[in-house]
Order: C-alpha cells, then structure tokens, then sequence
C-alpha cells in the first residue's frame, strides 16, 4: 500500500494513494485514513483527487539517519574509502519537506549537490534490533534527497549543518509498505537529464544491518527515517532546478531549488 | 526564575522552583505553572515539595546542537586543534535524560567519557539571527552532560552513534531563566572528586556567534538545546560512577552509571 501524508483546505490526514502512476498525479486518488498508519488504521472509503491536495512529508520522523559512502561508485567518485564500519549522521527534522516543496539554497554554502538515496521509515518503537527481526519494524520506503552543501562538508568536520539545513531533507512521495527493497533502480534527472542511476543492490552494507548498528545506539520510534546511501552521479544544483529522484516500485520525489527567501 | 519539568504521581508538569538550594532537594518546592513557560504563563500557587517528585529533562526539545573543541584546553587534552571555524553536530531527542535519571552504559563502547557543558535553551522559534538579536531568542540555561563513546567516537568519522546513544544527554535540574553566562564556573565530579573545573569566560565561540552560526542552516525551535563544549579534564566513566555537572547560579546535574539492561 502506498500511503501519503497531506493537506487539503487547512485539513492534514494520512491517505492510501490509489491507481497508477509515479509521482505525477493524475488520475490518482487519495482514500483517508482513519487512525495512525503505524497502528491499527482502516480506509475511510471518503476519497480525494491527489490533484487537489498538497503532498506533505509522508513521515513526521523523530530522528533521520543517514549513512554515508554506502555505494563503492559514489566514495570513490568523491576520493573517499568505503569505510571499514559504516557510520551514521543526523539530519534534523526541521530539515524535512515533502514532494513539491521546495528546496532553499542557503546563503552559507556556493556548492549544493543532490543524493538521491532510497529511505526507509519504521513502523516501531525499537532498539538492539537482531538481524532477524529487522523486517519487524521496517513500515516501509520512500525516496530520499540527502541534500548537501559539499563545500561546507569539507570546511567543517561534522555535518550538522552541510547536511541538515532547513529543506536539506526531501521525503515522499509517499511511503509504500508492500516492496522488496533487495534489487531497485535508483534514478535522479535535474531538469528532465539523468545524472544518477543506481541499483539498491549496490549498496555496501545491507538495510538490515544499517539498522542493526543503528539501534546498538539509540531508540528508533516510529516515523523515523534511514537514508542508505547514494549511488555515483552527486553533482551541484542551482537555483530554478527541478530535481526528481525515481525509486522503482515506489515513484518519483521531486523538489524545486529555489532562493532563500 | 528556575524552571522545572517534573513528574508526581502520573502527572507531568512545569514547576517554578522556590527556595535555596543547588539540586538538593532539601527544601526546595514547585509552585506549579499553567500554561507553557516559553509563552505566556502564570504560577497557579500549587506547591509541591521538590522531595516528591521525579524531575524530567527540564526541555522536550525537538533538537539538541553541540559545538565540539570550544574550550583550548580541552581540545589540547584530546590532542585536537580548535578548529578555525566552530562546527556542530546533531545529538537525537531520543539521548535525553533528566537529573537523577541513569546513564546506560552502552555495549558497543568500552570508554565512555563525561563532558560538563553549558547548554543554551531556546525560547523563539527563530532562523538567520543577528548577532545583537540572540538575547531575545534565548529562554534560560541548563547544565549538560555531553556523554561520548571517546573509542566510537575515533572509529566513526560522524558522531551519532558516539554522541548520540540513549542516555547520552542528561539535561537539568532545571532552567534557570535569569542569568549572565559570560563568566560561570563549570565544574564536573566523579564520586564526589573534582574532575573539570573551568569558567565559560574561556569559550572559544560565544553563545552569540554559536547561535548565528547554527542558525545560518536551520530553524531552531522553542525548547531547543545549544551545547556549548566543555573545558578540560575529561576522562571515563563506570558502571557505578556517579557524575554531577554543577554551573554557578543554575544548579547541579547528577546522574549514575549503570549497565544497559
């Protein structure tokens, strides 16, 4: 099921998102969802045209994670090692924005690069999570922009703020619950080229033990988000691009860079 | 004013805190608020002694922000330089703790280090703030414990699974909403004996310039925390220890070590 996040005349609900398509909305339906998507839920049967509404984030996640340098293509067309044990970093929720949105250039940074990442979102309060039981708190995926001011990326040792400005972290455009996320296409296209096209299948270390070394740490609770990585293909954004990130089985995320305001 | 959060029988609220004292509890009480302390809110004359309650994190923040390396000569005792701009990193709400409440020691860690810090709390929602506005934004000042794996802290280049274990952020006892930071003292003990003692005079990076420079990337909401670093002299700790964080005109923060169970 795919199960997007919206607002329609000041209302905000959670919606199956119904028919075929990727992220373009036509002829798609949103039916509303009574409950919380986490917990016990049943379909209202009252259902919106996906036109008439405005997507928001699909989660509202406590915490996102994102792990670096978990394609092989990707750390070595930025000179790095895939590290010996990956490692994770923080993006702040104040940082997350949904399809549609748009993504502020801000004023610190001059080189703004695009991560297209697949994200997962859990569905339960976890911790020390085994291997086996990592499929039990996964709710589902949904596309990722790991947003990054590069040059600040290198000036400063943590990335609290290369990577977790206000609109660094696009989400959506939905989360689809029901998918096998061993062997997807990960695309990215700003203004319609195609500049990153990945395979999940690439990636360095597994989903399962990303959140297994994750939860060794801390608590996830659900809605929180996991980006695993990016395939090669980063390279900078302007403002007046449209970027759209396309993950097979899932649709298509796309943001709009604009000015900061 | 000295806010508390507090819980006493089930019930969770606000307290202002009367009475003399630095996190004993010894006579001390709660005159209960109504309302929200970062908006407008008023003391309904509601007293508890402060013996019967639990104290909680005295801020639910929706982010906690640390500078690493502000204080010379803690940079220079880890073997670090300061470095030429500040830079932040994320700790997740999930590491919070209050006064009282235990540090979990965590099993991936084998050297887990205490570090006594001045944290900020915010009052304002608020982005992009000029230097001679942070007084406005700023709602009081707590003490922090910045609780690191030093051993996973090397190992992975970004620090959320160092910095950001649960239990990793102990906060309180309470905000102290009418204070000078410029020149406190900021002691640590272990067990009773001194460990740092150092005077946020030293900072490298004022709260003014920290907060600017935070907020150049992202909104800050109210009940948000700003950890300011931490002087010299910190060193492991173990299961059993116990660590008080004491700031001159706030009070003292003291938590104990236990084994994660």
């Amino acid at each position: 099921m795919r199960i997007a996040r919206f607002s329609i005349d000041g209302n905000v609900a959670f919606g199956a998102v119904e028919g075929e398509g990727t992220g373009d909305s036509a002829g798609l339906v949103l039916d509303i969802i009574k409950g919380i998507p986490y917990a016990d839920f049943e379909l209202s049967g009252t259902k919106v045209p996906l036109s008439k509404v405005r997507l928001l984030p699909p989660v509202l996640p406590n915490k996102v994670v994102g792990y670096a340098r978990n394609y092989r293509d990707h750390a070595a067309e930025l000179g790095n090692e895939v590290p010996p044990v990956p490692f994770a970093f923080l993006k702040p929720t104040t940082s997350v924005i949904g399809s549609g949105d748009a993504i502020e250039y801000p004023a610190f940074s001059n080189d703004v690069s695009y991560e297209a990442e697949l994200a997962v979102v859990i569905g339960r309060m976890c911790r020390e999570v085994p291997r086996e039981r990592v499929k039990d708190v996964i709710f589902g995926y949904t596309c990722a922009n790991d947003v990054t001011a590069r040059d600040t990326q290198k000036t400063e040792k943590q990335w609290a703020r290369a990577k977790g400005f206000d609109t660094s972290c696009p989400l959506g455009p939905w989360v689809e619950t029901e998918l096998d996320p061993a062997d997807l296409t990960i695309q990215c296209t700003v203004n319609g080229e195609q500049r990153q096209l990945g395979r999940t299948s690439e990636m360095v270390t597994s989903i399962e033990d990303l959140i297994v070394n994750i939860t060794e740490a801390m608590t996830l609770l659900p809605g929180d988000v996991i980006l695993t990585g990016t395939p090669a293909g980063v390279g900078p954004l302007h403002v007046g691009d449209e970027i759209a990130v396309t993950i097979e089985g899932i649709g298509t995320l796309t943001n709009r860079v604009i000015k900061r305001g």
